[in-house]
């Protein structure tokens, strides 16, 4: 996906420790340098938490896993780095030491992002030797599941290096969104700071406590924001006259008193205790790995149903996703090589989360969805595809007998194999089995007999010849195996005396 | 639900047509008066999406639908009404006017809120002889989606006048906020015209085209503000030290020129001919109605999303949902009398667009997952609960023989029977037959054998003696009934040499 094995990461809070994250779920072998004591710790607290999210975000193979080490100096840090993003707090002085020296330690081709969050670039790569290599990688919090980064480059910054960075980035799942013009904030940033800035004064000025503010937020245009600009979402809000009409609507607002200059309220100790105040009160004691768990799980959540509408975030995610099983493909492809005689091998996967149980038991709806999707592989391989539907072909599901042997929990592994036990040319008689992961262990069976349908009569016919001779093909390949005992048979003959629990 | 009956909308713009449709897919009658010509057409525009998106939102029974008239006059469209929502323009002198007129025509019991986004409540009501009834409802577009409502009275608004509104909205599927204190904006239109004005500095300065600045929140930012404010998440920012971590790292950031001040770019043609040159580029000729429903399908999916974590718009919505699944209990209690000697009637429900293939028909892995519900449902109605789960006994299916028999299409409902065939006090052996909601005809068929189980031992059990009890009694009641004729048998003999589309 990338020639970049190794990243060194500068400054571990939440996050460099985010970069780390990301990184290592993407294969990058990654060496941390943080001087504070609890880094290491902290570090991997967040990488667990990404692993977690990671692993309901997407299905598609993520290949191995990077390292991840932590060494005691920049030096030792950057010395082997394809790649470095240096995250320290938000001071130029602090920024500027930092980067000459990693600068002068890394090797000379190798990318140099920052994280900043608003620095200008063309004052942080000042004192570097080879400040072309240089640019602003700016990502948002939770840095292993928000796809955005902002890429900004200073006058020095070579055009090449963006594009480096920028497929760099978007290797690992991210969004980049290029800042053509210099500015402090970026762009992101200006904007969340103009309403932050605006949240501030309303609580200094008791208008609206915090967890006012953040309701008047989430209830309402936050949930437009997740996938639509607000550009995009007045233009909608101006009806058939669009954005034109908009503006001649909402335009003259602006020069209501809606909101405060942008001098800030002092941040007075008796200012901060009050936020701090207010905002443990709307915590509510909660710890703060459960908030980020709720923050993840409804980013992930929000992701996969933006995903199913191939929008926004979710078709970033889709062709993440993509990219992950082409290369799968492409690792698989060589060493998988099957025999015809043995019954076929055509689907594999991981229990999702949302197919799980209060037991975290996957739901029986899920065996004959696997079972299905079993099926359409299978389909698949004889060649049914879209065109073959849309000339108004396809098989039908008329019987399904399942046979449950054991449960499987969240998350885990499983693959079916399926055998053909009879065919003609209208009826498909199969045996799938279903099969953990690891284990092997036989988890459920389904005998199901598909019938071959014009779907525009909606009535059994003949399938296509070609298809036809591929089904036979099967059927002889498959007539020497032995008939399954749970095949034939009708309920009450095949329940099991006792049934057990992964 | 609640005492209103009839609503009248004053204004049907993109908002006053939103809330026509909230309140027509909530069971009232609503009047609207709009001097447009295009009103009628476009409130019905309105509509339409707002029905296909509330569809797909909630599988709820959400009762009958109120109807949709149109007033030549505000005299005409509030005489009967129960609530008033005012919608006109954002200009105070217009809006101060036709309240004073719906004041004048309107029972004076009768609330009337205010759409405005941001006029002060105390000058709106200045002119009314009831100003008490009168208060601000300020919602967000799509007013049928989304449910944030600002509410915000003036000096002379009485406090069970904010007390009323804020019970009918939330009746309405709503989340209302109670601005305390009276300012101009309220909360969330302050804090959206602080972004949304330095947004339209980066546009007039070329710093940023409308797509890059809507990029810059969408993929970013606006991912979590569906579910998080500002507070909340700058908490878990500022990692384990919090929030005060967080003010003491980007505080200073709040003195930089991050961005411009609250003068507004002169709103010349030039400037409004840019924005709305960008606007149409980014919108790449899409029609606004599909665009609409793209909006609408990522919210649906999102607070869809959200419900499943239980939290933010999610919780909402799983609330509203309870509200009217017990307003349908109780209507239904009445005339539902069920004959104990035939098939139970326990699962009902529509096919969510979601359980649905290429072709409009509902994936087998739903036939399952509906015959699983019915179990769930037969589980329930013998007083197995969660504790007796919790108690580590359960029933397992261990065998499943479906039969299909027709397709149903999405949003088509359903209802499912269940006969007992059979049971021991291990062994519970029942079929489910799924028919169509209107047709009545035979879908598909399911027999299980379902086994009762120690979860902790994962082996079969009797179950406890009171449950027993009432299997038997079940067993019993049908033991009369016919055995259908799909059950005891094995894949192959039912198979149908036809089968129906819907």
């Amino acid at each position: 996906m990338s020639d970049i094995r190794t990243a060194a990461v500068i400054g571990a809070g939440v996050i460099g420790a985010g970069w780390a994250a990301r990184f290592v779920l993407n294969g990058i072998d990654v060496i941390v340098h943080d001087p504070h004591p609890e880094a290491e710790r902290r570090t991997r607290d967040v990488l667990a938490n990404a692993e977690r999210s990671h692993a309901r975000l997407t299905m598609a193979p993520s290949g191995r896993q990077g390292t991840l080490r932590f060494a005691p100096s920049i030096a030792e840090a950057v010395a082997q780095a394809d790649f470095v993003q240096e995250s320290a707090p938000e001071r130029e002085d602090v920024k500027k030491a930092l980067l000459a020296e990693i600068d002068a330690r890394a090797r000379p081709d190798v990318l140099v992002c920052s994280s900043t969050s608003g620095l200008l670039p063309n004052r942080l790569q000042m004192d570097m030797k080879y400040p072309d290599r240089f640019l602003v990688g700016h990502p948002f919090n939770p840095v292993y599941l928000l796809p955005l980064v902002e890429l900004c480059g200073g006058k020095r910054t070579a055009a090449d290096a963006i594009t480096r960075a920028r497929e760099f980035y978007n290797g690992i799942g991210m969004r980049p969104l290029v800042v053509r013009k210099e500015i402090d904030g970026f762009i992101a940033d200006r904007l969340l700071e103009a309403l932050w800035r605006e949240a501030l004064w309303l609580v200094h000025d008791d208008i609206a406590t915090v967890e006012e503010i953040d309701d008047a937020i989430r209830f309402g245009a936050g949930l437009r924001w997740a996938f639509m600009g607000t550009f995009q979402l007045y233009r909608l809000a101006g009806g058939e006259d669009g954005m034109r009409h908009f503006m001649a609507q909402f335009g003259p607002a602006l020069q209501l008193p809606w909101s405060k200059l942008t001098d800030v309220p002092e941040l007075t100790d008796a200012f901060i205790d009050k936020i701090a105040r207010q905002s443990d009160a709307q915590a509510g004691g909660a710890p703060l790995r459960d908030a980020e768990r709720k923050r993840d799980d409804c980013l992930v959540a929000i992701m996969q149903a933006l995903k199913a509408q191939d929008y926004a975030a979710g078709a970033v995610l889709a062709g993440y996703e993509e990219k992950l099983f082409a290369a799968a493909h492409e690792d698989a492809g060589a060493e998988r090589e099957t025999d015809p005689t043995q019954p076929l091998q055509l689907h594999t996967g991981r229990v999702l989360p949302e197919w799980v149980d209060y037991n975290n038991h996957m739901t029986e709806s899920r065996y004959l969805q696997i079972f299905g999707d079993s099926s359409d592989a299978l389909f698949h391989s004889i060649g049914i595809d879209g065109d073959y539907h849309a000339s108004g072909f396809s098989y039908y599901t008329v019987e399904t007998h399942i046979v449950h042997r054991r449960e499987i929990a969240g998350l885990e592994p499983f693959y079916t194999t399926t055998q053909i036990l009879d065919a003609d040319p209208k009826r498909l008689h199969v045996f799938h089995r279903l099969h953990h992961g690891r284990s092997h262990d036989l988890l459920a069976s389904a005998e199901q007999m598909l019938l071959h349908v014009d779907t525009r009569q909606s009535r059994a016919c003949p399938a296509r010849a070609d298809i036809h001779e591929r089904v036979i093909a099967l059927r002889d390949a498959h007539v020497h195996l032995e008939r399954p005992e749970q095949a034939g048979r009708h309920v009450g003959v095949m329940t099991a005396p006792e049934i057990a629990a992964p």
